[in-house]
């Protein structure tokens, strides 16, 4: 079998140790591998499929004769290693923003745009965790019924803001009845002027504000959607919301169809989606929780719901590991494509 | 001054205790007060101005010599008592949802619809927590440039579920790493068949499921907003979310309104409009927050933008203490403009 050399750059961040995890679990044909960071973490150990590694210091030399490079180490890093991991042949996938709106740039969801891998120039880049998860939970609606237009709400785990979040979320957990007043230095933004404790909290702000009032979280999501789903016209506004929650991204999604499908209908064009679970059964109470979507690949979708005043309107509830298919998983699968579709 | 005797029906309870709270805070012209209960709850001590009472169990004969008597007991128990104390003279302010959507009783929040209370027969429902504080950050906004369409994604406390829930939070919250199997007994809904763990998750159930498919809390929120609103062809959406949050229910709205103001006319809208507190700076990271909203009076509203496709789309970002205005306070405020307008 054909292997390749495989480098992930931040591997010893939240989503490194996932992506590591999703090329063993996968069984993903790596020939050599190697384990990149900043110099802050150079030095440290890790294990992949029961051998041991030294995470080592990124230079622009560690690229050469690498197949596949997974990034998520910070935008920056992206814009400083990724062009040098390409002019040494290596076809880059990106977990950051750095390169997600640049127009040579794919930015692909498998299971939704996998043909927009095509062309590609070296770098493909990996969408936002929230928009990775809403786009897999409305391709099928939009194949079938046609999508006009998306107002989303999220409910965001606090992992996607790295270890140190789900650090800082656990020790202000600890004193109950003082979260008011807890210590707070990581989030909504790290580099940011302000913290607000996030336990027993919701915040609403998730990276920084552009002029427009939006976050930066807001507006990927708005944006990243519609590159896609290949549909400028597609109408999609976003409210990011951060929660006392470890794992697993939450959406509430109201959509208006072309089509007005009956529930059943939507419930059987998502039952068995690539990469949907169908958890919708208000009787029993049967509808996704991030608590239970943790450590799993799926994204779990259930609430559907009619609007009552507009024929064409949906409500969906919309929840997966904001880790897994939300960034590790998701760069696995592109990589996994591109070997597929003979583009590396 | 003219003086009312007072009952407090529930008053052990999280929202009994703050009426208590509010009565003292607002000096409500009391003459003489009792606090009543289930006989489970009867026999304990309370504090009121300085005098210790004892909560005795209610009996209808309970209710004689009552000018307002406040209901905060469930729905079954204002059913049973509610008919008793008005048979006595009382007029009863009622927290519960019993006869919210009953035609000859005024559904009130005295910042929208005061002029409701004219005419009423004895009983006058406080609407849902989570409404009453929607309807305060809109009803300015209603009466400025028209209000056509809402579509509400909550994020709500635990407190709206009583102190068992409360309690439940925190005996789950103390063990972060085991948070997916702690033990689950009160949420979502303390009589369902299935419990699920509130700490570190999201759970999109509050109160029963209706055979649409909305949950009883849903299909409150949209009802009694209409009701409140006066308004039938007002289009109403919701999506209710309880979350790891002890007090302060959160909302995420997007409304549609007639014209189209600037973000800087809305804000001039809410800005000083009865009960509530425009906080929007997001260049200095100030919106609303339910850690901070938590134990004041007020509505606080931020995160406002204008939406990017639909020109009279908005979306605003709404908190509020739901056991304050969300309850107590505006059954308290409720009864004072029973005084004010002379309908006691």
């Amino acid at each position: 079998m054909k292997t390749y050399n495989v480098a992930i750059m931040g591997a010893t961040g939240a989503v490194g140790q996932q992506m590591k995890d999703q090329l063993e679990k996968r069984n993903f044909p790596v020939g050599d591998i190697k384990f990149l960071s900043s110099a802050r973490s150079a030095g440290k150990e890790t294990n992949f499929n029961g051998q041991t590694y030294i995470v080592e210091e990124a230079v622009p030399e560690s690229f050469e004769g690498v197949d596949i490079a997974l990034f998520s180490a910070g935008g920056s890093i992206s814009e400083k290693f990724a062009p040098e991991a390409v002019k040494r042949g290596a076809v880059v996938v990106d977990n950051t923003s750095a390169f997600r709106m640049n127009e040579e740039v794919p930015l692909v969801v498998p299971e939704v745009n996998k043909a927009a891998l095509k062309g590609h120039s070296g770098i493909i880049a990996n969408p936002n965790c929230s928009t990775i998860q809403m786009v897999c939970a409305l391709q099928p609606l939009k194949e079938q019924f046609g999508l006009q237009k998306i107002i989303v709400s999220t409910y965001q785990a606090v992992s996607g803001a790295g270890i140190d979040a789900i650090n800082e979320l656990k020790d202000q957990s600890a004193d109950f009845d003082n979260a008011a007043t807890a210590e707070a230095k990581v989030l909504p933004v790290k580099s940011a002027d302000r913290h607000y404790p996030i336990a027993f909290n919701a915040v609403p702000q998730i990276d920084q504000f552009a002029d427009n009032g939006y976050t930066l979280e807001e507006m990927k999501m708005i944006n990243e959607t519609k590159k896609i789903m290949s549909d400028q016209s597609l109408a999609v506004a976003a409210t990011c919301v951060r929660l006392p929650v470890v794992t697993g991204h939450s959406e509430s999604v109201y959509v208006e169809l072309a089509d007005a499908p009956s529930v059943q209908q939507v419930r059987e064009a998502l039952n068995g989606a690539p990469g949907v679970v169908l958890q919708d059964d208000p009787a029993n109470q049967e509808y996704p929780m991030p608590l239970m979507a943790a450590g799993k690949d799926e994204v779990f979708v259930g609430r559907i719901r009619k609007d009552l005043d507009n024929p064409n309107g949906y409500h969906l509830w919309v929840v997966s590991d904001n880790l897994i298919k939300g960034a590790a998983l998701n760069s696995v699968q592109i990589a996994e494509a591109l070997i597929e579709e003979q583009l590396l």
